[in-house]
């Protein structure tokens, strides 16, 4: 049993600290708003500030929403770094900048704590379910002493590499997300317009080349127009100018990902901020004059 | 055993005719090439026109490279056309427009035979393993008739509608495929200059919903820079010229498509045509002065 520390018990932060709790371990709560009752009733201590779940913690996780949070939460005047000793070790399952992750990462090891950034993909229902995808980025060392924790929140857990490749690898996940969601868009609007049923277009092509876990999940999802989150169009946006940020600062080039978060503000312009992001499709279909729909 | 023309014998018409062959059928062969050896040593008989094959033949099959290349094995002057009977199938298996298709359906339909339009998925390699995914458009009727021939070439075949259905599903099929590979390129690009290691980001992607065929395979290539084709630039280009005709004449809005077009002219004019589409990442690559590269 270790003593963990967890600050941010949103949507997807609740489930995972339930998660670790169910797995026997110690926490020590921070959120801004209220801790859950649910996690003080199964013994959960509730600290008030970052530094207080520092000073009692052997693993400090954060899971916040974006990058100047998590800056807060570690380098705030009562944060996370004020209670850090040596070898206490500190995981950021947010998602945010990779870049902005390599100098938080300089900083806490300079403290003497090892630093692993371990952003997690699958959504609400991965977090109650403990099916996250969690990409690492740290030490070995450290890697093998909190992975019993990832193993009691996700399955499919992969130490990428140094600090910051699991939020580059979180972020290079994001744009093949948004894009194969357009690519099945504009394929669904072209065969259902041009008067083949979507269904069984999406049958066909799901044994082929074109295959993926969007065209199987997404691609229902614009059938059966079932655009309840899931995960929104906000949070996706959040993301993309994650990617359009990180690839002015290292001088990439890419044109399409720049293109989706175009057609995401399109949607957020049609009032779809809070759809799932299979809704991207509305764009196109708006502009088409024509929804892809079953025969 | 039935009787089969077989009109178009290149690299996809040829092991297609030699499987058929090795199902115990007697082939009726065409070619505006000098018909291969093999297939005649197989007993194929040589005929001189479309018309000839036609005569004899209960199901025509045609595998050529385009639109007006269909238009003239069925329509000239010794064309197939002029050789149907009543009840003789035409079935087109060439990748083409899916408003051509419509057309070129009603014409024959009108000599009293039944048409089907039948494209595949899966290249050289799928043609010669008969193991082509294969999309077929028409009747229920003519459909059953056709299927032992095409599980002699392929695995996953689905009749998903009415004529043209086929090929709008391969368009379909192509739109999707050149999408997924631009966003394998931009997400692996990314992740590399940002210092991770594009293979292990690839391994750590496929267990999400980033998953996909393209990433699985078309990924691989861009790491092993393995450029030899597989499915040629050039090839792909028709495909999408298909679709944004098609999205022309239908009214629908696929700017990712469209981009995609453009991203692979840009292959094209850095002599890169003959090279596999998956070497659409040469692109942003040459743009960003940096190649996927595993570390």
């Amino acid at each position: 049993m270790a003593k963990v520390g967890f600050i941010g018990l949103g949507i997807m932060g609740a489930p995972m600290a339930a998660n670790l709790q169910r797995g026997g371990h110690q926490l020590f709560l921070h959120d801004r708003n209220p801790v859950p009752d649910a996690l003080v009733a199964a013994g959960g201590k509730v600290c008030h500030c970052g530094e207080e779940v520092a000073r009692q913690s052997e693993i400090v996780i954060v899971m916040v929403p974006d990058t100047p949070h998590v800056d807060a939460v570690l380098f705030a005047d009562d944060g996370v770094a004020k209670g850090l000793g040596a070898g206490q070790i500190v995981v950021d399952m947010s998602s945010i900048s990779p870049l902005a992750t390599k100098e938080f990462a300089t900083r806490i090891n300079a403290l003497g704590s090892p630093y692993l950034d371990a952003p997690v993909s699958g959504g609400e229902v991965g977090a109650k379910a403990a099916s996250l995808t969690i990409m690492v980025g740290g030490s070995q060392e450290a890697f093998d002493k909190v992975k019993p924790l990832f193993e009691l929140m996700g399955k499919n857990i992969t130490l990428v590499g140094g600090n910051g490749d699991g939020q580059t690898t979180k972020v290079a996940n994001q744009i093949i997300v948004a894009l194969n969601i357009q690519a099945v868009s504009e394929a669904l609007l072209f065969a259902s317009k041009a008067g083949a049923d979507p269904v069984k277009v999406r049958q066909a092509l799901m044994g082929g080349f074109a295959a993926s876990r969007i065209l199987e999940v997404h691609g229902e999802r614009m059938i059966k127009r079932t655009f309840d989150p899931g995960f929104r169009i906000e949070l996706h946006q959040k993301d993309l100018n994650l990617a359009l940020q990180g690839a002015k600062a290292l001088g990439v080039s890419m044109p399409h990902t720049a293109s989706a978060q175009e057609l995401m503000n399109a949607c957020a312009a049609n009032g779809m901020s809070k759809l799932d992001h299979s809704a991207l499709c509305r764009v196109i279909e708006l502009l088409s004059g024509h929804e892809i729909a079953s025969k």
